[in-house]
């Protein structure tokens, strides 16, 4: 595990300690190096990322920081091990293609034995999850914009200790941010559910507005999209045809919040119509754990599946 | 004063005698009828609502319950009082037209001296003050839906103890509700808002979708609008248009949240373009405290110029 | 399980459906008979209480409401069950002595296989754990209180809708609650920690004032101990003398947090010295998971003792 | 104003602004120098504390950190200017006897006119006030500790961005901190509440545990007192004495909390005795907003009295 000490590193450090077939080769995180941090009740001791015996582990996880992280997952590869980069370095629209991108219920064979996957950022492993059922039966209107707003626990932002994090500043508060703006600086996230929407047949315009909540972990992304036309039956029917069989994924009547998820690997979804507009318009729910689902929960998720292991080993359901 | 021991109802009793020219008549509150409440430094006495003497008051509020509140405005007029009703009774699109609707920076001219006025909802004052430049200019694509997102406060829900209201199912959780469904239930908000932005001018459909945040106080609305043409200068030229002026408005240029607004009788407002988008689109983003410019601030903006007082009277800005 | 749609119950529910050996004979809810509850993965239903065939069951638990409990643990006894009381009807103060007290670290001997155990308090748990090596040492001079002040999470209080338990009146807020006063009317759970202390062979006073947390779980219990004599060597020596191979009590050099213990059947005990001052004082602190350790990990840590099963068999560490 | 962009100098610099005879002459924040901060409805613009002009001011407010403070007002004094100290430099019980020490209410008389004041801290502040007319009075018993338990909101560790104070730390949590330990470091809010209990006349031991609240702002003390006997009559009785005609203390009968005194210069305090005990016991419990009365609210009190203007100007109660 390179780059354990931040949430998701914590995290996927906490699931591999846990987990039945996995053993935590090496833990690093060179600002606290010689620290040691209680991780449930485990106790592990953050190295130096230098001194990572890279070729020892099977599998390297990497939770380093974006642009950081590319480079060390080169020399783990180059060392012989598989690996799976939590970083953005990696990832669709971000000027490197071809990766396996691990959104696992929708990449399953690209991702299964593969040496290397790029693990999806949280937004859009709640955003995409959830659209994807409409893009692959083409059901959504291109002259509308599909218009998603989000919104995070803080541990999202990571444990960097910066101001705007403090919990003076986020209590009792709640804010917009990191929006794309007029001058084309589009938020990270947003460039990757473009890339992989567009992979996946949305020709719609994706917008995309993130907040900050004052709770420490879950993401509830709204999603409102104009339909080519109603969906016939049971709104939810496009969801069980793509997820039938799914266990990480819940499709539910009411409104998923974030309490149903948190601790938890799963998406949860719900879709209804909306009434009262001239054209068809569909709200979908999702719900995630950012550090779960969202983040460490999917890496071991891919891992398993990378190294012929049961799919759900380790994973919190 | 009457229905005076929800949230809305206790912030307006402590704007009342705190005010420079009004005199707490009386305070009504069944349930509490002869209870003692401490409101900021003052104590008050809770009486029966049969009790009101209507006629000595110069103007009543009434912030009793939806359904119940329109016949005690009724008898309030009959004693010779001029009212303001805080309730959803008398507001548009809930079969109650022809009544001033108190948006007061919208309709000021209605507004004064005026014997009876609707106050607005909370979700409506935030929404409909940030669109209304937007329609005056005829600025907005009519073929795709204006969609709003947004997140309130739990006291916008009032204080009757409810299960579902209890803090440790609220904190450390957040979830969209009340949202309008395939059976053409739609939100009692959503009602009023269509009806005001349709007379407003509005020809686009408007989509809505609440959330409940775990803080005590507080709206912020994310909007999305679809526009016919790029604004051109600078993006908040229609608001600065609109509200020349007007100090309970305030136009920003960093997205506005919760902790700008709490305590205040302000709604404040920001704008931007969205990039890589095919059709010109808008981020409008309001946030008012939803007790204040959402409820007691703004039924006391418009009591100020009902009775011929300096508008901004006895509000905290 | 009779008595199931409290916070209390609910855990003790999912524990069980999660246990290896046991299995859910009922959950009742009077209130809520006939709804369905969503708990973890699981969903379960509510029966009456008059319904549950007490017989059919190896052991009942009780979380009816203190007062209501004890008739119907008479019942399942009467019925061949052995039982488990989560109310405060049969505990040590309340005028019921006499029946195994299910400390469980302290008395492992009388719970096992006891046909009837009288689960503790949530604040006893916290507190006599602490304190009882220092009395089993007669450490604690007798003219000077034990001043123990503890603060809880909400869920202490129940789930039952009461105003002064919503989000916006705990939100930001702390108060003390429920201490004795003048009039001789003293907590029940300090009722309870005076017969226990004094029956652990504690001749000093005890005074408990418990507050209110803006949290939904945890308690953390602050205690002040003036001693005979300073303790020689390492100052938790008594802790690891009395509780050497327990797994369920941690002793730790660091204040212990709630975040320690949350969701974990743990008891996180520290002592420390405190300087400047004549007589040798001494502060233990120690933290709990009120739901867990405080209510239902403890009764089936009891359970599982009673029924001749592995005694730390479901619950979470 | 030095030191003006941390919470409390924040607080001051919004209170300054709205006083009706004060004019801020300069606000300075050397890391921030430059950075425009918005303080309620105003803007100001940090300098360098280099730069500050101190001997155009009547009054320099200092909230530099401990350490640094003291030389900045030896310049103030230097220039001519009177000073507010508002860090623990100049405070008793660090090494700097003979200031006038502004706890207001009782040292009223030396701050009157004084040239330079130490203001408290804030939880000695909160202390203080509270058990003063306790030592006034004699009724404390010497063989036994007074035991201060106290919690205080995150604003009064300081706004400098650190992990420990994170939201995601610090939510959900609860701890104590600080503490005195067996090495002889006693906290400093400590040294100073020895120091001054002792000049008014107490012979006990003061012990301390204060503790960390997930809340923004506002100190709840809880302490417990050994009597040398019952107070005859009414428990208030000596607090009604010291206290009478004190516009910023309230004296009251049900146990005071943060949310009634946040964002208000006044120290709010109940007494009861303690049922149960063999030894007279009485519980007092204060409340005040660490900002204000433990902070801003105080030092801008002290400083109308230095200067001569009614006492209460510009301050919130």
């Amino acid at each position: 595990m390179l780059g354990a000490s931040g949430y998701a590193g914590r995290e996927l450090c906490a699931l591999i300690l846990d987990h039945p077939e996995l053993v935590l080769a090496f833990a690093t995180a060179n600002e606290q190096r010689g620290a040691r941090a209680r991780i449930g009740r485990h106790t592990i001791e953050f190295s130096a990322t230098e001194s990572a015996r890279l070729g020892d582990a099977a599998l390297v996880f990497s939770a380093l920081p974006h642009g950081t992280s590319k480079e060390w997952i080169a020399r783990a590869r180059d060392a012989g091990a598989r690996a799976v980069d939590l970083s953005a370095d990696l990832r669709p629209g971000n000027g490197c293609e071809g990766i396996p991108y691990g959104l696992t219920e929708l990449s399953r064979e690209q991702v299964r034995n593969a040496p290397l996957v790029s693990n999806p950022g949280c937004y859009p492993t709640s955003i995409l999850t959830a659209l994807a059922p409409l893009f692959a039966r083409d059901l959504v209107a291109d002259d509308c914009p599909i218009v998603i707003d989000a919104a995070s626990g803080v541990t999202g932002a990571g444990n960097s200790p910066k101001r705007e994090l403090l919990f003076a500043e986020v209590a009792d508060d709640y804010r917009a941010y990191g929006f794309s703006d007029g001058t084309g600086n589009v938020h990270r996230h947003l460039r990757e559910m473009r890339a992989v929407a567009e992979s996946l047949g949305c020709a719609a315009d994706l917008v995309f507005t993130p907040h900050l909540l004052p709770v420490a972990r879950g993401i509830l992304a709204t999603m409102t999209v104009t339909l080519r036309a109603p969906i016939q039956g049971e709104t939810l029917t496009p969801w069980r045809a793509t997820y039938a069989g799914e266990r990480f994924i819940e499709l539910v009547d009411e409104p998923p919040t974030l309490r149903d998820v948190v601790h938890r690997n799963v998406v949860r979804i719900a879709a209804m119509p909306l009434a009262g507009t001239r054209r068809p318009t569909l709200l979908v729910l999702s719900a995630i754990d950012n550090l779960v689902k969202g983040a460490a929960g999917q890496a071991l998720q891919n891992a398993n599946l990378m190294l012929g292991l049961e799919e759900a080993a380790g994973l919190p359901s």
